[in-house]
């Protein structure tokens, strides 16, 4: 966070002295750590990624050999948006690729949430960069409390909503991010009608992690209704492995995706590499390897989930790649405590200080088997 | 550019409304392309940047096989950095790293030239992107025409500006783009003591090809006299030949590399991934490869230029991998003639139609040997 005083830094412009930068999970540099804090995938992308990297680079194909590494890539990525649209069967003017579905959102609140002083409506525990692309941009905004039970009450809160022409737009991920808990599609869909003149964003990063990933996404609803207002964004770095190589796409409208073209082509026009097209395409192209890694990794959950709650865990229900959960006796073991004393075993868990009521709560990444096995050990010891 | 009736699109913010996106130049998919118009470098990237990338995929090596693509790269590029730190001879701190010059260009004139209605002066012939970042974020600026020689007048137009207190910052390329003139680097020193107390950023894209690339570098002010309003922005796409891999970086005080670091992270918090990361270490890391083919530019542009002098053609003076040249009769061979009969032969240069005085100008991209004598040969045949 900014600790400077930025008072003194003449030549920063005046936004940037306001800001407090997001902060991401740590990547140490520690072998054999057990890495549980960043969402990542626990297996290797697929095989197939790896294998067009390396004949990229091996084979003497004159379209794909290193050699063209000295030149530009696609800037709209076109093969990449084509291979997503048959994906996904709907247009290639539905497809918008960024630098990681940071990137991606960072387009979608500069091109479509920011309504002179509208209001921006997110939950306050939620992909805690929501709020910082705000004030990159300068967009008002509202963080609507989670229920006690972390739940976002779409009904009560947004639908009821008491000053609806205040609302400039509506963003939150399904699953929500750290709780895991999903929200109901026919609510969503509701938001889509009731809010029919602004965009509805729901940030899918995790929603491949739910059992039914089909429908409980808002792609049904934007294949079945072509809602004009919603757009869904999803990212490459949960369920297909590749955070290393940052790919992110949207899916909505064509007029919606044409806005997120003008803010890229208008800021970077190159965001995705040579290497990260090619390795997202084929990523898609492999779904068998897709589909196993996504189940393997739902059922590693559950079995965590059953083990967590042996060892008297609370654990919010989740449709992700982590989950959300406290120690019942929490003055003894807080959260603070228990990240501590994983930390000695080189495991590495996230928690979030702010806002208070979340300060217990530990956001586990689900691992491989062997990963949670070793965790549910330590933690044993730990609260045993 | 936006030829949309953006009246229409009430899900758009409003400054996406007023947006006219950069339009990078094109990449036709032809085979044989004689491709001279986007500056990409003839010659291929070092060996030791492929050999990296294979080495990282097949090896297996545990902190750098492929597996890890599944975790988030180093956000900051924390290697490259301290490569690059150690190669220019400045502190680590003094370093940033972006998605190409494109991006940190952007996070440049977010961070460093926005102070509220003061305007950002720059050539009204120059990289057409920067007043498509001022559109974006909502700068004011100034475009200063070059003279009639095509020079950057930076003792009558900067120096002697007559309401300095108007200025909020000073950018432009050196050499510029598209002519290739260098700017004297004791012009530049004089506009950071006249202007102490504003940003005064050089875009030093093509000063590799410059034959004295280390004196003509603003590096030398910045090392020599530390001047903390100096800002130099590079790029690995030109005398690197990675274009492909998206990588370029600021250097400067560290008080303007933490704000650029303050915009990135509230942005986008990994835009390098984890290849283009070894890519560019191990590009810096060959400096024997840098050398000879930054000479063989320098000496296939010295060539090219007698040769085009004999056709009868006018060669902007350039320090730059491309040459701005038009034929003197060019109420018969105009621009637009030239650029189609070359199109003919699958050489593509570039053109710009505005501002009126340079469009019967081509930008031509210096290839390789054989790719400029073809040109020469099809230009003899054209203009002969």
């Amino acid at each position: 966070m900014n600790t400077n005083n930025n008072s003194d830094n003449k030549f920063w412009s005046d936004n940037v002295k306001k800001l407090s930068p997001y902060v991401p999970g740590e990547q140490p540099k520690i072998n054999n750590l057990v890495k549980l804090n960043t969402n990542e995938n626990p297996f290797a992308p697929s095989p197939k990624v790896l294998q067009t990297i390396k004949d990229y680079f091996l084979q003497n194909n004159e379209n794909t050999n290193a050699e063209f590494l000295r030149l530009y890539p696609n800037p709209d990525s076109s093969e990449l948006v084509e291979t997503l649209a048959n994906y996904h069967n709907v247009e290639n003017s539905q497809i918008f690729v960024g630098n990681g579905s940071d990137e991606v959102l960072a387009f979608a609140f500069y091109a479509l949430l920011n309504h002179n002083n509208k209001k921006v409506l997110f939950p306050d525990i939620s992909y805690s960069f929501y709020p910082v692309y705000c004030q990159f941009f300068n967009i008002n905004f509202q963080q609507i409390p989670l229920t006690t039970n972390f739940e976002i009450d779409v009904a009560n809160d947004y639908l009821n909503y008491k000053n609806k022409d205040e609302v400039g737009g509506i963003i939150f991920p399904n699953p929500n991010a750290p709780t895991g808990l999903l929200v109901n599609i026919n609510l969503i869909e509701k938001l889509c009608t009731t809010y029919a003149n602004i965009p509805i964003i729901i940030d899918e990063a995790y929603i491949d992690f739910a059992e039914d990933n089909i429908s409980n996404s808002a792609l049904s609803l934007l294949k079945l209704k072509q809602y004009k207002n919603l757009l869904i964004i999803r990212t490459f770095s949960k369920s297909r492995a590749l955070a290393g190589m940052r790919i992110g796409y949207a899916i909505g409208d064509s007029n919606l995706i044409t806005a997120l073209n003008y803010a890229k082509n208008s800021f970077n026009s190159y965001p995705l590499d040579r290497i990260s097209q090619i390795a997202a395409i084929a990523s898609v192209n492999d779904e068998n390897y897709f589909q196993n890694k996504r189940n393997e990794v739902i059922n590693i959950r559950k079995n965590l989930v059953l083990n967590l709650q042996k060892l008297n865990f609370t654990i919010i229900p989740s449709a992700a790649n982590f989950i959300f959960a406290k120690h019942n006796n929490d003055n003894k073991f807080s959260g603070e405590f228990l990240q501590n004393e994983l930390r000695k075993y080189n495991i590495i868990v996230r928690r979030f200080n702010s806002p208070e009521r979340i300060k217990n709560y530990l956001r586990i990444t689900i691992g491989d088997a062997q990963q949670c096995d070793l965790l549910i050990e330590k933690l044993a010891e730990i609260v045993g």
